[in-house]
């Protein structure tokens, strides 16, 4: 499927870079050195001094320290970045996810010391960062969003009409908003007065602002989102969907591709409307379009990432496509078919996520058939405290999901982790849910019914 | 597309074993534990003595000692076996490969002490596993075979006209013969009359018969195998080739699939042939077909094996095929579907073997994007003298054989074994070898071109 994603069988002929600097730590580090390995690109890693004995440290050809065990004076410090590529002679940088992925002005400062940025443009990150103005180009372009107030308002009577016309339940928020000051969920007429005037109290008090704003809420909508590849003459390729609703307090626990309760209809649109957005905003490289679907025909757009996503491989497994490699050669001025990949088949990852720091002191990943493992620890390896507590993604890939999920509940059975504690009970729990089994989920349901429940027993 | 291989989804309603007790160890055990977990099938292991530390030891649901070290007291113990499936109560037998997986007797006893072999009938085994037999078998079914003598021959003259007939060169065997004795590669004419007196000689020395046989001698052919699977019901599917060229010392070293060398018209021949052939058989389980192949329209019965084959997983991956589960659901009744199966894309898999037995005292092996490993080792693992040293398979899969060639390279790069031996150096020296590149080897190549260059530096 690889060599059909591009024009030409020989994408790039002369790379414009030789040597990349990862701006980052951990799996995707050493995921993005592999591929770099495998294209004849050499690679730098960058470490903390908490991260001498990691494993993208050792694996790079050449790695050079960047700063002490905190995240601000190192990954995410930009001057320390930049020297280092300076000092390594490095052409390129790649940010990975997190950290500074999603930095305009690392963009900005990457090109400006005449490096090339593995990632979109920084003004174009900088539009997709800002949630009001993406959605309202979003929008403009044909992305259905959830219906919400045209313009803010302050006068309850006006915002309660609002209210009505898009329906109950609605969400109150401070146009001026942010970390849940002034918002409000609101289910009837008969709430609307006391608890506008209340939100409307906190927006002042908070932001001294009475603007305030109204949006349709979706109370139990699933996660849904697009993997799109865009290179720099203006295609854009939607490579595929995943379904990530199973998340813990908004960070996703398991994923799967492709998303089994779309129908064909709205998986062929959803998938069109990614490729017809992105294409007039001038975008290079990986991205992803977040929704929240309610149900048939009933999906909104929430957000976009401008970078590669934990969850990539669930993609690469069902649509035969090495992201990382593809977005290492449209930064390189690859050029895109017009194609849309098939999905064939099922994927599903878990998170491996450490709830403590400290030595594995033993360690047992499975293997064979189905099974895709992506990690950055070893036996012996020190997982220290300061950073994601993302260890390890164990993914796998079968014939459809019913057999994938008890693939997976066995393999989590297999994995072993000694030294420090992790999530591999909770995803066991997850697996053997009959609600997950049936997708008779939504993006509160692990929050609510599972951890909830365990925290009752 | 397993799901495609069986005439129903539901494939098997109702097993007709629950505990299978699995006949081996090492990598072939956990594989086979693994895929009994994803059925439902509880699995007992038998370990020996040296191997309570073992992972297929662990990964049971129950494990049973079956005597000391020495294999021939323990893996090699008919009844020792059959005494363990009895005292856990296990209602079926896997055999995995090597040890008794091509034992009539062993396949025999198990059914006469109602349990189920999974595998082909024993009779079978016992015709298949006759090399003379077993040519014939297939040559009246339809299977080119090397050309050669109808009957052995005693006279000089007659075999110089046999000889003849055939083309030069040719392979003189003892018709008694084995372990090389009375067999000689003959180039000329001139050459004939000395060489088959002085073989004729070492027949009658070493076997007490003068009866000679003479075929056709392929000096540096290819190995290809097709994998076959076949029903209870006469439906044999061809799953696909396999070219498993670079050997050393006849012991397969690294295996491909699909083989690249074949035209389609040769493919299709090839696999529509071991369709042909194995039908009479009456034939039940899973099997290889092995080819010698000398070029276009040249391809040569070698011998068929009646069990899983170690290269199992690149067919795996390039069929969506999983073979071991499918084997388990034909000893179980499963009907199998006319079908081809595509091959899509390439696999490559090394084979790591330890060259010293001892502690692993580092472990690293490699993961992400089209890697696939098979092993039943781990960091503390102690590997013991007295079995196959084959430890780990690592398989690549990806777009075409260059790519994947390329990024073996790298993963064997990657891989770290301490504490032991290991033919890392060798795979890494093969795969960078611009005849192995270029698909410019045979048999040989691997002891006559690398291996003695080796020594002679």
């Amino acid at each position: 499927m690889m060599n059909h994603l591009f024009k030409s069988s020989k994408a790039v002929v002369d790379w414009p870079f030789h040597k990349l600097l990862i701006a980052n730590r951990g799996e995707i580090a050493v995921r993005i050195i592999r591929a770099c390995r495998d294209l004849g690109i050499r690679t730098v890693a960058v470490y903390s001094t908490a991260d001498r004995d990691a494993l993208h440290t050792k694996l790079a050809d050449e790695s050079i320290c960047i700063g002490p065990a905190s995240a601000k004076d190192s990954y995410l410090s930009i001057d320390q970045l930049i020297e280092a590529a300076k000092v390594t002679r490095s052409d390129a940088i790649h940010p990975g996810y997190g950290f500074l992925s999603e930095d305009p002005t690392f963009a900005k400062q990457i090109v400006a010391n005449d490096l090339i940025y593995i990632g979109a443009d920084a003004d174009v990150i900088s539009l997709l960062g800002n949630k009001e103005a993406a959605r309202k180009t979003m929008h403009l372009n044909g992305m259905p969003i959830v219906s919400g107030s045209k313009e803010a308002v302050t006068d309850e009577k006006v915002a309660a009409e609002q209210a009505e016309q898009i329906g109950y339940p609605v969400m109150l928020k401070a146009s001026s908003g942010g970390g849940g000051k002034g918002m409000r969920i609101i289910h009837s007429r008969k709430e609307f007065a006391k608890l506008f005037s209340v939100a409307q109290g906190e927006a002042v008090e908070s932001f001294n602002d009475e603007h305030m704003y109204i949006e349709k809420y979706l109370a139990n909508p699933r996660h849904i989102e697009v993997q799109i590849i865009a290179d720099q003459y203006g295609n854009v390729v939607s490579v595929g969907e995943r379904d990530c609703t199973i998340q813990s307090h908004n960070q996703k626990v398991m994923e799967e591709a492709p998303a089994v309760i779309l129908n064909d209809v709205d998986r062929n649109r959803m998938l069109s409307i990614c490729e017809n957005v992105v294409a007039p905003l001038h975008y290079v490289g990986l991205g992803t379009i977040e929704f929240l679907y309610e149900g048939p025909g009933r999906f909104y757009f929430m957000e976009m990432n401008t970078r590669i996503q934990v969850e990539h491989p669930i993609t690469e497994l069902t649509s035969g496509i090495d992201l990382v490699k593809a977005q290492l050669m449209v930064s390189a001025g690859a050029q895109l078919a017009k194609m849309h990949p098939n999905e064939s088949e099922f994927a599903l990852e878990c998170r491996i996520t450490a709830l403590s720091a400290g030595t594995i002191t033993g360690l047992h990943l499975p293997g064979g058939y189905g099974i895709r493992i992506d990690t950055a620890i070893y036996q012996g390896y020190v997982v220290p405290p300061y950073y994601d507590a993302m260890i390890a993604k164990i993914i796998v890939f079968g014939s459809n999901r019913q057999e994938v999920v008890q693939q997976m509940r066995s393999v989590i059975d297999e994995t072993v982790v000694n030294g420090i504690d992790t999530n591999l009970n909770l995803l066991a729990q997850i697996l053997s849910e009959p609600d997950f089994r049936n997708m008779n989920t939504n993006v509160n349901w692990l929050d609510n019914q599972i951890q909830l429940s365990n925290e009752q027993e």
